[in-house]
């Protein structure tokens, strides 16, 4: 079996919210699909380990925030590699609420649904929410996740289905060695060697500093 | 609610296949996710309506065929716009056994698996496949369905979640009056102008003859 056929599987860049008893939390996702037209449904599928996992199951309730082409990548970096168990994503990102429930308000548009049935896996649930709301916010294309690998040089969390272990940042930079962030995969390649990068520099997908960088 | 919103959702190109009694059959699908790595699992969308639907049920089995930017779109006409219950697909369209099941040749990739659980909704079964067999058949970027709509501009088929009744093709052609196909909705495009074509013209995507062409 070659997995990296699984590679070749399309999906969207997404941050997945509820409540966490009035607290705004999520992760981020590229797991979701239409299910059914009128009334429409949506899929998710949301790792055992997220904590989103746990509150939707509380709340019943989800909403997706679809990343676009021009959101912040730095989203990305702050719903996919902390917890929101122990960290307030949301005091870090602008949100919005919208059908009773917080929103990015970076994203190119928005979906919210009503938990209606789930299937369990071993690792995943996989949710399914009636919408009760929906709405673009601008217009932009949607972030691929082909997108955020090739373009914005990011990688998977640990515990994303599209995870391979193997996995190995391969774009040179221009400026010298290469230097790639420890926690997210994010390869740096501006024109400034990465050496001359001021002490503050942080990694623009996880925000992590710069120390975290490894040469390789 | 703004169905638009649904539309940001990422998608890819598929053909969803499975035998019928011993014969090749099979649909067009786009949604499709993996949801574990290890043992990996990938789950699947199919609508009741679709024949595809009750092969997989009775065989247990379906197999993915990723079609990538350079795979001929005829297939996805040859397999969306057609019933599998009185149509051979798979006489228009070369085929390879892999993991016991047929599977698209021209696809960039395909992945085998075995029905392990399902979710049924009002429309729409989601089968959750655990992945036996799955290579990368030729190197290509996979088609994504914003490419397939963006580039080669065809249209939902009726029973897709994705197909929003008022959608309509906007696109202008450069050699005079708009002709689409009334059965797939691709837009003719060509420098040639539409009334000049062949007698022996057919739509690239679902293969009807030129007669099916409306003016608009």
């Amino acid at each position: 079996m070659n997995k990296n056929a699984f590679r070749q599987l399309s999906y969207g860049v997404y941050v997945v919210s509820t409540w966490d008893n009035g607290r705004a939390t999520g992760c981020t996702a590229n797991s979701a699909m239409q299910i059914t037209s009128e009334p429409a449904t949506i899929a998710i599928s949301i790792n055992h380990d997220n904590y989103t996992n746990k509150c939707i199951q509380d709340t019943g309730k989800f909403a997706i925030s679809i990343l676009g082409e021009h959101s912040d990548p730095g989203i990305i970096g702050i719903f996919g590699f902390k917890s929101g168990k122990d960290h307030n994503k949301f005091d870090e990102t602008e949100s919005v609420i919208r059908g009773y429930l917080p929103v990015v308000a970076d994203a190119c548009a928005y979906v919210v649904c009503d938990v209606i049935d789930r299937m369990e896996t071993t690792t995943h649930t996989v949710f399914l929410g009636q919408v009760v709301d929906a709405d673009v916010l601008k217009q932009d294309d949607p972030m691929t996740y082909a997108y955020y690998h090739k373009v914005i040089k990011g990688k998977s969390p640990k515990n994303a289905p599209t995870y391979i272990a193997e996995e190995q940042p391969c774009a040179e930079t221009a400026a010298g060695a290469k230097y790639v962030c420890g926690i997210c995969g994010y390869i740096y390649d501006g024109d400034t060697p990465f050496e001359e990068l001021p002490d503050d520099f942080v990694c623009p997908v996880c925000k992590q500093p710069k120390s975290v960088f490894v040469k390789q």
